[in-house]
Formats: structure tokens, sequence, C-alpha cells
């Protein structure tokens, strides 16, 4: 379990969001409040957008709260679209490589949940990445896995639904493999322009979600930077949060289960 | 605010007590129960003795808890006297420089606890090591300095005099400077053939430590590694754990106050 | 390009070898003489034979020149059979996970050559990984794959054999997706009781290998580690060494292309 | 010995300077042609000034040219002041706290070079450092103490004189200690807002810096980082570039024996 952040709005520091509140996203590396685990120390990673259609990235195995390059970064990049993840490693190296988020051309995700029987079925879960971008995948995390398989599923289209495209082909197969475990899944995705962020599960268990919508922007966490509690709305079970293009967030319920019939 | 732990005895693989307990060193990286931090994640290191008089030391920045190398070299070094830390950073930088263990020669050290004031008054504190140790200092922790300051007042001829002497200069120096805080010290020594330990404050809340006695050996502890609570004791505050040259674990007052006054 | 060193015989300090001689593995990773590439400062690792059927792993992603714990791990650790390595990444992180040598159960492996067009075609090279060793795989290298390829295809029962036709594979597959760039090969496996060393190419440009046999123990390595030139034994290209259970080394042919033709 | 390189002009992608050229600084880390040492492989550092009156920083042990971030880095972020800097030490450990630049308040500095002995009078070099700025010294290098040294003696209102003086002190200590090794010494200085650069030694061996004036801006390198070499000028021995709050630079002598002598 991990914890992350998303920001689109005006343009800020990064620090106003990942370094400064009372629950920042860096505070929330040594003690995270609403996930499995309090410590999320196994590194960490930011992505921006500024000079370029691609993110800049900063992604580091250490754990975030004892980085000062970080804090610098922090402190000098403003960005209006920003991603950043502190990472709590479920079975996988602690590596830059399986550090969050990770990018793609112009996209750009991160990831806070696990695939039920992983380990075993990763193999499968890799071959839901096109050949053409197998050479991309520098990790061994699920994260990664599910989003090079998304990338060739019409993420650039429709990203809900390419997202819950391949959330029921990973399903199936964990169920092809006999895996009982759930498939728990919250996430967040760019194109540079918009932000996409899903909170679904297959059990009635999904990891937190929440988001704040104010006049200059929207924020999307694992679970809030602040103690404004009435800013900040959870997103529904079995939802996906759209805030594309300048426009205001609005669900839209997620449907991998109709593709998983298919 | 760190934990530590410290054995002689006969030679053990490492894993036995830093990786294999119910509450190990290793878990109490993530999850220490008596410390005034939980999480001691910032960096960590085990030296011990084998083939030469001086130890052998691994020290890494990144968190115990995940790193492969660690539980490989616990899982393969046996040892009949060794040291294992994991830190906890109050206010110097988390590098392989400030993680303890520190060795000189055939001596090791590591510590847990904080000099009031430490920021203001480290050239004071480091004015304490001898022109010819200087060039050993390598990070800028407190217990490096004092260390390097001990060794040269007696730390071959009388462990427990030298401590308590470098103590007392410490105290006196954070007096001069105005420091009001305290002086809070457990530490252990070793010169690859006995342990001293000592827990020391100058107010009455000096960190906790504790020490199993057994027939093959002595364990001493920030805090136990397993639940067999009655085999445990706690070092009694201002004193002294001296487990010499094979000798049974005996306790000795510690009495910094006396070369303070001198 | 890499450089490496696999010795078995007297138990001796892995520094002897590593660190003390005047061309040393640890001075080939800042300068090396018959490589490619010069400098071998992507990250290294040892592996020796101790305490235990499986070997102790120390890998690290940074240069072997300045790290002060392989040092001090080479001047402890005793063995009678040990891997070393440096590495000079040819397209893929550089990442503990991606570091020489590799281990699996009690086997070990390492390697310097390069897979032509290895990034096009690595889907398919780690097709030649068995499922149930496929969670194993932790890294991107081709040198990782090609050893849990191997490690399903007799490399207990016979190691030329089961390298060899992997090797054949490989060369398969390479031509199945038209890669005209060679397969250049050099490596050394263990099974913790004997050292059998590779050196083969589908062109004519092998990287080098030699071989020293003395009374005590054999060394192999990508080139010398000091100016007895005439103790050092190129070995032949397209042959194996093997120097198994105790016995001399002895070059053996290796045919991958019947493995190939088959 | 070290790589380093400072800019100053219309606002570019640090890539255009760091990571592009024929044979950019990322380059010079693997292969610098003028430097006594080829390969620049102990750590980096970027700093530049942005978002605020002081740098930020991005600062990595590892060698440059295998780090991912800093290329996203470089190709990110931009800047009408920045400075790069690849080490290759000379005696102190591979940390962070030992990578240049160094930055206090809005100041930043970078060196290249070596003060005679600097291991046995480090305790004299840094009893330079006023106690008002002892706390800010996290490394052990020559480089930091001198920044800090000179921060004091007038930094802000003539830098070239700053310098001077604490070079005279330097020298000073070396020939009370007894040092009989030279003072070499090129190094770069900035506000935020000019440049200054020198090249001092107290033999007749500076090491080498060229810089480059163009309409558009200035830049002070280590070695060129391209063939066009008629565009760039060696700085004579013994003198200071300035350009200072976009003036053009200008060749101004240092005399820090007059410091000396006084």
């Amino acid at each position: 379990m991990c914890r992350f952040l998303a920001y689109h709005g005006e343009p800020i520091l990064l620090e106003e969001l990942i370094a400064s509140p009372s629950h920042s996203l860096i505070k929330q590396s040594q003690h995270a409040a609403e996930g499995k685990t309090e410590t999320n120390g196994d590194g960490f990673g930011v992505g921006w957008y500024g000079e370029r259609p691609e993110p800049g990235l900063y992604r580091e195995l250490r754990p975030a709260w004892s980085d000062e390059n970080l804090w610098s970064i922090c402190a000098q990049v403003r960005s209006k679209l920003f991603f950043a993840h502190v990472r709590a490693a479920t079975g996988t190296a602690t590596t830059r490589a399986n550090c969050h988020p990770f990018a793609l051309g112009r996209f750009m995700f991160m990831h806070n949940g696990q695939i039920g029987g992983y380990r075993t079925i990763r193999r499968r879960i890799e071959a839901l990445v096109p050949d053409e971008l197998y050479h991309v995948r520098t990790g061994t995390t699920d994260t990664e896995a599910i989003f090079l398989a998304a990338a060739s599923r019409g993420l650039a289209a429709d990203p809900v639904a390419a997202i819950s495209a391949t959330l029921a082909l990973v399903l199936q197969e964990m169920r092809r493999a006999g895996v009982t475990a759930a498939l728990r899944f919250t996430a967040a995705l760019t194109d540079g322009d918009g932000i996409w962020a899903f909170r679904w599960a297959s059990d009635s268990a999904p990891p937190t979600l929440y988001y704040r919508q104010g006049d200059s922007g929207v924020i999307v966490v694992s679970e809030p930077i602040d103690d404004d509690r009435e800013d900040w709305h959870a997103v529904q079970a079995g939802h996906a949060l759209v805030a594309a293009h300048g426009a205001r967030a609005v669900l839209r319920r997620m449907e991998p289960t109709v593709a998983f019939a298919a």
C-alpha cells in the first residue's frame, strides 16, 4: 500500500501540496493515517509537466522524508499538473525502476493497491503488455504492467474505458489462475491536460481515495493532506473521477465487469 | 533516537539476533516499541569481528527493512561479537558517514541518544577530538565525535572512565554554551574482546537499555527482541554494563559528574 | 561489457583477488584494459559460499572503486569459492536488480557479453524462462534471463550442455527476429562446488576470458589481475572451462549450434 | 579533480549545456580530456535559479552518466543561471554531502582543485569557518570549508577579494603546517545574479578553466563542451573571470599573496 497525490489547476510550487501541509505527502511517507501500512518508506517519485509534452520525473529509492533533493525540487518547480507518490512495497524490490509515477510519452500513471496473487501470475499480467511497449518496462511492479497494458487499449481516447478494460483482463487472469485474493485498485492517470482517478475493487474494500475541487484546481489524494475534512470528498467505490481539460471534476461509474463478461 | 543490539558469546549467525526474532532489530527499524520514534529508517549498520583484529562494517543509508544485502550478510556471517544499529536521524543528514557503528582500529562504537543543543555546540564537541584523530571523522554526528574524543581519553585502559570523562566534558560544553536541554546517552563499545554498554542522562530520562546474560553469551539491546520479558534486565540509569573478556556482565556506576567537577 | 572474476580453491580472503592485486577487479572497475569499455562503473556484486549451500550476495549500484562496504567485506570474508563482477551497462538500468552475480538456490551466475538486438527480443528471451522460475526474475538483464532459462535445462546435470542449449535457443530467437548483430558470451557458473566458465560467440569476436590453475586453486577472469602473463591462459573461443569438484580445470568444446540445428 | 560548468544568460534548458553537446558535462563524467582523471564518477550536482532567491539543488552520489533523474531534470528545468559539477574524489567520501555545488542563502559555489596536505590540516581549514556558519557544514570537503570561510569575508561585497583573502589564509595554514604540496584552485561562485570564476595556484600548474562569451550569455567550464575551439578562451592563471549583473565577462587579477603578506 502506498500514498499518492495528483494536482491540476493554477500553476503552484510542488511544495504547496507535497511538503507544506499539516499532513503532507512527505509526512504521510512516515505516518499515513488511512492506509494498511503507516510507513511508506520504500522509495518515492514526483512527476510534473512544464517545458515539454512529456513529464519530468524524479524518483528515488530512499524514503521521501529524508531526501534533500525532493525538498529542493518541490521548492523550485512550479507546475499546473503534477503527481507525487510514496511507496510501501508489497513484494517487489525497492528500486527506482519500481517507483511511481511511471511515464510513457505524455502520459503518467501511479497506483495504490494490489493484484491478488501477483507473484504467481506476473507473467500473465505482463502478457497484457503489447510487444511494441514491452521494452519500456524497466521494473517488476503490477502498476507498470497495468499502465503499459492500458496504453494499448485506448488510453488516449477514453481513459476510463481503457483502465476498466485492463482491470477486467487482469481479473480474468486472476480467475483463470485460481486466485481468490481480491483485486484492489486506486490509481491516477494524466495525459498532461486532464486527470483521471480510479477507485475500484473486486471485493468491498477498495483503498481510500479523496478529492478536493476548488476554483483554482483539483487535488486527488489517497488521504487528505490537511484537517479541513469538509472540503475533501471520498470518491465512491467503483467510480472514476474525471477532471479533463480544465473542467471541474465529475464522477463516472467504472464497469470493468462488463468488459470482463465480454 | 535509534535502536541497537550488541552480542558477545558463542559464535552465531548474525541473523539469529538481527533478523529472525519476533521483534528483531530489522523489525524495530519499522516498528520500535520503546523509543521516541517508531520508525528507524535513516540508515543502518552492522559491524562484526572475524578474520582480523579490526571489525568488518556494512553501513547503508537505506532503511534496514528493505535491504537485500543486509539479509544476505546476516545469513552468512558468523561471529562471536557483533553490533547492529538502525538509525532515526535527529538533525544530521542521512548518509553512510553518519551511520553507526563507527570503527577505529579494533574499537567499535554505537549510540542512541542526543546532546542537547548539538547543532549549536557541534564545534565545541568536535574540539574534544584530538588532532591526531581528527582526519578519521567522516560524518557530522555527535556519536562519532564522542567516540573519537573518548578514544584519546583512555578507552583501552578503562572504557567506563573514558566515556564518563568524555560525557563530563560534553556536559561542561553544554553548560558553557547555556544549553538547558538534557544530555541523554545510551551506547555500546567494544574492543573486539569485551562489551561495555552505557545508560546515563543529565536528567531523569535516559533512553531504555536492556541486557540478557545467558550461558552462551550476553546481548545488549535498546529494547528486547522477543517477548521473554523475564530474561531481559533493564540497565539501571547511571550505570555501565561491563562484559569483558568472557566474564559475565556486571553493572558499574558511572560518575561523569565527578570528572565534570574536576 | 563488464569484468568478472571467479575463484575456487583453498579458502582465501576475498580481498586477495578482488582488491589487492596490481590490476585487481576493483581497479578494473575504473581502468579495464581489454574490454570494449574502460570504465565498469554501473554497479558491482560479490557472491561467496560459506555457512550455507546458498551463496551470500552483496550487490550495489554504485561503482566498486568508491564503495567502503565492498572493501570491508573483502577484508573479512574468507571463502573457498567466490564470484565478483563490475558492470558496464549496455542498455539496461543501473539498479541492484541488474547487478551480477545472480543466485538461484545453490547456483550462481555472472556474465560479460551481449545478445544482439536484446532490446527488441527481450520478451522472446524471457519466454525461455519456465513459469516456475519466472517470479525469481527481479531485473531486466539478458544475463538473468539466460541464467533462469538454463536453470530448467539441466544445469545441475550438465552445465555445459545446459548453457549451450540455452545459447542455441537464444540464437534461434535472434534469427527468427531478423537480428543480424552477434551473440557474444563469456560467463561463469557455480553450484557451490565447481566452476564452469564459457567463451563463445556467433561471430569471431568473443570477449576475452583467462584462467590460472595453481596447486591451491583456479581463478577465471575477464582479464588478468596481475602482470604474470605467463601464468594466465586464454580460454579458447568456443570452449568451456570445467573445474568441477576439486579437479583441475579442463577445457571442453561448446556446441550450441548442434542444439540449434536440432 | 573534477569537471564543472557555469552558465549565465538567456534562460535555457539545462540539457542544452549539460547533456546535449558533443563533449557535454555528462560525457565528461565518463571521459574527461584535460583533467588529471578521466573518470569523474564520484557523484555530481546541479544547482539553478528559478522561483526563489535561493538556488534549487539536485546532488547525488551516483555517476552522472547513469542517472535517469539528472537527464529528466535537465530536460525540464529552464534557467538563466545554473551550475553543474561532476566529481572525482580526492580522499574524501562519496556522499551527497560532499557533492558540489554547495549553497548558502542565495550563493552557490563549486570547485576543482586541491589543498595540499588537506587531510592533515583539515581542522585548521575548518577553523576559518566562522561559528555562525559552522552548523551549515554537512560534508568534509575542502571546497565546502573554503566556501563557508569566504562567506564571512565579504563575499557579497567583493567576491574576488573574499576568495583571494581566503586562499591566502589557506596558504598560510599550509605553510604553518609545513605542507610543501601546492594549492591549486579553480572554482565558480554566484549570487544568483552574476558569475565569478577563479583560476589560481601556488605553483605553475593551476587546473584548466575556459569561458565562452556570447551575445546571449557566458559559459565557464573546466574544459570545452564542444569542438568550436576558437570560441573558448582560457582564463589566465592567477585571474578571476567576472560576469556580474548582465555585463560581459572581464578578467581581473587575483592577488591572494597580498592578503597573505598582510
